[in-house]
């Protein structure tokens, strides 16, 4: 499925400042990059790099004055969304977990699972499938929750969340991903764009380790699983921010977005006892 | 220098459980293992593997009864401590740093460098080198924490300790490594067994990252830094931890000794304004 | 009914140290002391004076040496328990509130009702009566959280046992003032002696005023209602502490006992849909 | 010295909503309300009370229809501020206090004195005098503390603060009182009206009690001590919040202005080593 992104990023820049952004569509397996021009104005040489796993492409950018910038990215991302029947998939024991899934199990900045560990196993130990958990925890995060824009900071931690109960998409997103480490199934945080989010915007959710692969997990149900055109994975949004910034700016306007360019879209959310989930 | 390390864990496993030990000396290029045995009483088939990033041997074992469990390691190691003149190095530039590097300027579970930002910077922003920063970063925890057995426990992080000024060393590598982090210097927690400390057990401290160079730093000021035997790096004591336990067990004891086979070790500590650093 | 409550409190005196003690049973409208006797060893004189608001019987000791200090409180109460329908109760709204009862609405040091308003809301709001959503409250406290000695300390809140489920009964107290403050329900710490407490100690629970009365309610469980003693009731455990240290002093052991001296004693908790309550 | 003070609140009420004002100039032994006037407008019956300790005037206003409210206050008031030599006081010993400030011993909601205890012994308990450790601790918070309007939410505690050294006058004030509580120096939260403070609006600081007074504290030293007109005072701002509101509201805007009204004020401020103290 192809679809067209486009991020729009204006700042001011009041000292010499290193940028670190987390913009481009990832090239993954199931991702291609059709196309893709990232421009910066006015012009600084900006370097891509991948992070050490991959999972993120990095774009610095060092701006060594005083000025207005403006970074623009745009691609046609070809993505496969792969539809997996979860009724197939037994859980992976931590027993059998490959190292570069291991580090998914810890507690993280934002994902504090060795907090939460009771509230997990209170809630959720009972239910029988891994795929049940987390369909469970997803609906318990949206259920609890308050989609509440300007509720919460970039400080803001699942601990906060879970009794705060209001947030924006990154909250929602550390919340699933602590509650899935404290029953040791493995989670990470995605960024992408997202069609049909409304309103536009960047947008994450989890996924989760289930059988060998990683499904994704939306508990704030504001976009259709299928219509993500992934960014970044990480343990939380410490390795994932759309922008880390060394030095000092301000940011001026953020623009998103993502549209789709086929014309047989049918967006795919789960259901109860559907037992579908999505893995890129 | 060639140090002899041995450390025994007894538990009581109640129900059946997975663990993964963090408590094999590091193979790596300034660390030989020239003899090492892991003892698993009663036998269960124990399996070694590495993190991806190749900074942990992992050990993990599976009991699936309910036992006593004791699991002793014996190591000779052949440790190499470069002593390394600081003042000939510079820092280096976010803007330059490998991307292995970047995920240790993030903030982790234990360190929320995000939130010391402005104490870090009212404190040791005015300094001018890095090594006089992080030097100074030391002392400052060293006079301002008090080591105190038993006054925290594993949800104790660097926000916390930098208020109630008492913990033990996982805790003031903790408060060292989130202090470097919201300089944006690149910091990272250090587990190992360290000779000369008193009373025996496994030691954290913490590394920063100088000139190419991961320089390692120990607020505590408890062992000399050339004693150390490298167990693992992580982001924070949440990717190195001795033990990660899933399942139920009680621990019943840990014993660890760490000694120097060579006559003529002479202990180094960094003094203000020499600019020696110990690096692995 | 009548009751014999007894303490014993062992500590050493390291250094000069005065000592705030909230032992005494309250003298108030419904329980009145018949004898009463107070036993420092070695001999300390002790002052004793109520607090502003009548709601504590402090005893202060100073104790100007090295010592081993053994106090002793023996008494024989009667304190009468009227059982109130509470069917016939209606809420008192804030804008009637005498102004004695408002400090019980606002956040206290271990109650950040503040915090917890949006989970008042969405798991207690609907609940008609006053008398409903406070009943509520204690069952939801006691099915979500542990009972376990020693898993919190002197520094625990509500904010902390709400997410980490576990507590002792002064936790459990503190959840449940937090929870009453935040629907605007007032709410106040209340510590006693309980007969049939199991093991023996001194108790906390908490009071909510409902009708113009305060009516108490236990969500551990552990005692029945008409068996406390009241000692001291406050907004938290901040001001009634079973003793305030000021100086260095190491606590030896703690003796509670409360026995009830009448043969015909019925416990009373409270079951659903009988809105029974009690108040002193 | 005669002051004249303003406020005018506008909001828009939603629904139905009892608000509690505490923005009247309190009556008090060296504080007279020569002139006041309260206009609720539109109309509805305010009712005036003092809270039971006699430290606030709270005013009661129901307001069960959806409308904008504009409550405007205008008062003149003669307040006496006592100058006291404090090179003559001595500190009063917990043993001595009277139950009335034994209260502001104890930690509260946002002065967490019991967390601060071991920085506020090591940075202040070597100083001699009671006055010498409170005029220290405002001189620590000045310089280490930002002054940052927005910094800070109705959340905050000194806890925070003492990390994120930012705040308004409310967090300065706060974080005063905790680091007096954990030196065992009673300590209450001071609101006010306050001359020359820039920009105008309602003002936050603290009072310590020193020998049997409590002398006014302000770490911010935005405003003069003699320039300050009281409203309240309370164990934090938990006590005596400008507006508490039961129901829902949306807070349009705050006016406030603080005249004198005779030719010869002579701003106080304390200097160090001069012993004075403002007192009401």
């Amino acid at each position: 499925m192809k679809f067209k992104v486009f991020s729009e990023l204006e700042y001011y820049v009041q000292f010499p400042t290193t940028f670190i952004f987390n913009i481009h569509a990832l090239r993954a397996t199931h991702q291609t990059i059709l196309e893709e021009t990232l421009i910066v104005d006015p012009f600084f040489r900006a370097e891509e790099f991948n992070s050490a796993q991959g999972e993120n492409r990095f774009t610095r950018l060092e701006v060594r004055k005083k000025t207005n910038l403006k970074v623009t990215y745009n691609a046609v991302v070809d993505s496969y969304h792969e539809v997996v029947d979860l009724s197939q998939l037994e859980a992976v024991p931590v027993g059998k977990l490959d190292n570069s899934v291991l580090p998914y199990l810890f507690p993280s900045r934002y994902c504090q699972s060795d907090k939460l560990a009771k509230l997990a196993y209170d809630k959720f130990s009972k239910i029988k499938t891994t795929y049940g958990k987390v369909f469970a925890i997803t609906e318990w995060i949206y259920k609890n929750t308050d989609y509440l824009s300007g509720s919460t900071n970039s400080q803001t931690s699942a601990y906060d969340t879970v009794i705060e109960r209001a947030g924006v998409c990154r909250d929602f997103a550390h919340l699933g991903i602590a509650l899935c480490r404290a029953l040791s199934i493995p989670a990470r945080y995605f960024t992408g764009y997202a069609f049909q989010l409304s309103p536009q915007d960047f947008h994450a959710c989890f996924e989760a380790y289930i059988g060998g692969k990683w499904i994704v997990f939306d508990a704030t149900k504001l976009a259709p699983l299928n219509g993500l055109v992934k960014i970044a994975s990480g343990r939380d949004a410490a390795d994932a921010a759309v922008a880390s910034l060394f030095g000092s700016v301000v940011s001026n306007s953020v623009i998103v977005t993502c549209e789709c360019l086929e014309p047989d879209f049918v967006p795919i959310k789960y259901k109860p006892n559907e037992y579908l989930g999505v893995s890129f």
